[in-house]
């Protein structure tokens, strides 16, 4: 379409003084799946929208994260259809560096409201990419209410997560009917496309929860340098890949056969609030923070090991005949070789929301990761962790949540989640 | 000292595997009052720490924030200075791309915990800058102590402020005994160096609030783009900038002769921040969103003319006869020529703390401006806009904070607060 971003100012435009400057996004597209590496510098550019599957999954992961969770306050059917219908016109411009649209707006008429928000108007796509999830709610409310005539529709797979050991879940910051990952490497992008999802959803969502993620702890694509989480180690070393396709298609990637076809090409997106006490972690010696996670700080290799991406070696020994990386390290616990194969590809980001009124930052880990099924990869290495893994001390869950993410959307007249509606 | 933040891991370190790779700090050096752009490629650079001026006031604003208030938790005069002396060290360290140095921690004891907290151990300087600032409250408590023996050195100009028409106030994130402003390109550099400080800080100083902001909302210098914030308008145009050298003599730096002599060459610090309902704004038609402001959505220019950096004209006319810009348009009542000539340097950061609980985004504007005296400058300007600004129905102030910001502190021997404590 060639619209701008610049270009809503001029739609319901009464009192606007000329439009000066160039068109605003930049032109480069980057190629959601094939083309890992997001440089810096490059990192303005746009990701493809459509697609078999969902960019924002294995799309090399971007810097800055606005996660939103909605309710659902309408009944009507229709209404939730039309909506995503015109949520997934909007996400097709905003994605590409474009304004939301005339969607939601009534053009023409001197007393409407801008088309968009404007606060994005001067920037580029900034790899932004939209990623939308199902929650089980939508499927049958608290009140086992089939409000929208699906329940017979979800799949078993989108069965709510147990109750793990030490869980302390807010629930008001946990679950919801739907929700959007906007991840972009400049969070205003990612904020605005959000905000502009909420703005054309007026009436059918309200927001539930939201969570700003100001830097990524993980890496999906093997040309990205591995980023480091809060407790100041590397993150995103032993992750599902872009570049692995056969160990996507078997973990990452919902096949025929799985559940519910409406899925198929799709994936299923856990979402995990992580409070850590880093004040109590920055109290704690290196070695013991070492042990805790199995690998060195510095380089981020195995403990016994010198490089970052040597395998895990779980036979070597340390100086003193003890396994160099523990029974109960983090990477350990959390290695397929201890959960019958489980893999996830995980995809979280720091956190910082203020402080706790207890004289600490409320800090941590928002931690996402989407598989094939939730229950049976994320569940058993989650329950391994919640069991065992010293790092409990310096963590607590505090919210939760389990979403069904569809395949992605063709190009012309597709839309989020027309296999489940359609 | 040429040390690199990746050198923290080698100093306490046992199970330390070797520590591979390049030193993390660029080397190239923004000068931070004289080279003011910062294009978003250079942004990596590192600005230099000592100075007449404290960085982060005229600095180009950076473009991601994490401010925080302290109280300080002990009557300890001599650990309150010392400590002071150790952020001084660690801050000269930081800024420059090192880790927090080896304060804080005992070294060569294989059980003491890591002198950096290591996040960001791999990432350059990105323009990092903090700015300390001291509260009414440090020089005499809630209850009227006196706790560190500085009450008579306390300035006029830092009176508390008053409150204004509209005020709601939170009193967990309004104030603070300390305060420090940090300011980069990169979110986990700028969230790094708070979380060391306040490691640093600990046992003499408690966090009392802090506040994320993910994009600046305001230029400090004719050379930057001026952004947006999230009412979708430029901001920043009539900014005081870093080249009106004769206008900050005027209006940003105070002088000898003004007050409290510790201050010469300081600058007062307002934090306010304002909760803005988007969503209320977001169906106001463009021509009243630009009314109220007083200026073009798209260019930024004044109502009735073309350039985003035309002068004002309040004497111009629109078609209907009517001033192009109203009497109770924003710009026209913060312009200098309403409020006794005060003029202020603005350096806020938008900001979203998830959701409000009501279906809302809990979005706004962490307004900062800093001034020669805040009473006869913000406070004017502020008392005009509480009590005639349309665009009160769509902003609340939620939190509001006083700091005097010292003076810069020379290389070597010099440290933040020495005029006042030395
Ligand atoms: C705040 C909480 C957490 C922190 C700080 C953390 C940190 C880390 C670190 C530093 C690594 C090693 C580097 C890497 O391979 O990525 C790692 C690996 C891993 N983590 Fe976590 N993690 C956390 C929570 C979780 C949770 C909740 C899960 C899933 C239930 C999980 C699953 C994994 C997996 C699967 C690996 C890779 C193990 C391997 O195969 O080597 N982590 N984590
Ligand atoms: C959420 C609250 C606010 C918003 C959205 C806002 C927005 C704006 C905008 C869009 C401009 C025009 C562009 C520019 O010159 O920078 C502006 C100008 C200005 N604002 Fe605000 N502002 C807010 C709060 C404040 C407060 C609290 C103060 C000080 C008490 C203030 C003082 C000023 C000043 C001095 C100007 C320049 C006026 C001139 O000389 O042209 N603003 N503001």
């Amino acid at each position: 379409m060639g619209i701008t971003r610049r270009k809503a100012m001029t739609i319901a435009g009464v009192g606007v003084a000329g439009i000066a400057g160039a068109a605003a996004g930049a032109t480069a597209v980057l190629a959601a799946d094939s083309e890992p590496t997001v440089p810096v510098s490059a990192a303005s550019g746009a990701v493809p929208f459509h697609g078999d599957h969902q960019a924002g999954i294995i799309t090399p992961a971007q810097d800055r994260l606005h996660f939103v969770a909605f309710d659902v306050v309408t009944k009507d059917r229709d209404r939730l259809v039309s909506m995503l219908q015109d949520w997934t016109a909007a996400a097709a411009r905003m994605t590409q560096g474009q304004d939301a649209g005339t969607i939601g707006a009534v053009n023409g008429i001197p007393e409407a409201p801008p088309d968009d928000t404007g606060e994005a108007l001067d920037l580029p796509p900034a790899g932004l990419t939209l990623t939308v999830g199902f929650g089980p709610t939508l499927f049958r409310d608290a009140s086992g209410v089939d409000r929208f005539g699906i329940a017979d529709k979800r799949p078993a797979a989108l069965a709510d997560l147990p109750k793990f050991p030490a869980d302390a879940l807010q629930p008001e910051i946990s679950g919801g009917d739907l929700c959007v990952q906007a991840c972009a490497n400049d969070p205003q992008v990612a904020v605005h496309a959000i905000r502009n999802l909420a703005r054309i959803g007026m009436g059918v969502v309200s927001v539930r929860w939201s969570q700003l993620g100001f830097g990524r702890t993980s890496s999906t694509s093997r040309d990205q340098v591995t980023p480091r989480n809060l407790f100041g180690f590397k993150d995103g070393t032993a992750n599902l890949k872009a570049e692995d396709t056969a160990l996507l298609d078997e973990h990452l990637w919902v096949r025929a056969g799985d559940g519910a076809s409406w899925m198929d090409g799709g994936s299923y997106l856990v979402a995990r609030k992580i409070r850590m006490t880093i004040e109590t972690w920055d109290r704690t010696s290196l070695g013991e923070q070492e042990e805790i996670v199995g690998r060195a700080k510095g380089t981020g290799a195995p403990l016994g090991q010198q490089d970052e991406f040597d395998e895990l070696d779980f036979t070597l020994k340390g100086p003193d005949g003890e396994p160099a990386i523990g029974e109960v390290a983090h990477v350990k616990l959390a290695h397929h070789s201890q959960n019958g194969g489980a893999r996830i590809l995980r995809r979280g980001y720091n956190f910082v929301d203020g402080s706790d009124g207890l004289g600490r930052l409320n800090a941590g880990l928002f931690f996402i990761s989407f598989q094939r099924d939730a229950h049976k990869q994320f569940v058993p290495i989650q329950l391994q962790l919640a069991r065992h893994d010293v790092m409990n001390e310096y963590i607590r869950h505090v919210s939760s949540a389990l979403f069904a993410c569809p395949p992605g959307v063709e190009d012309g007249g597709d839309y989020w989640g027309r296999a489940l509606f359609g």
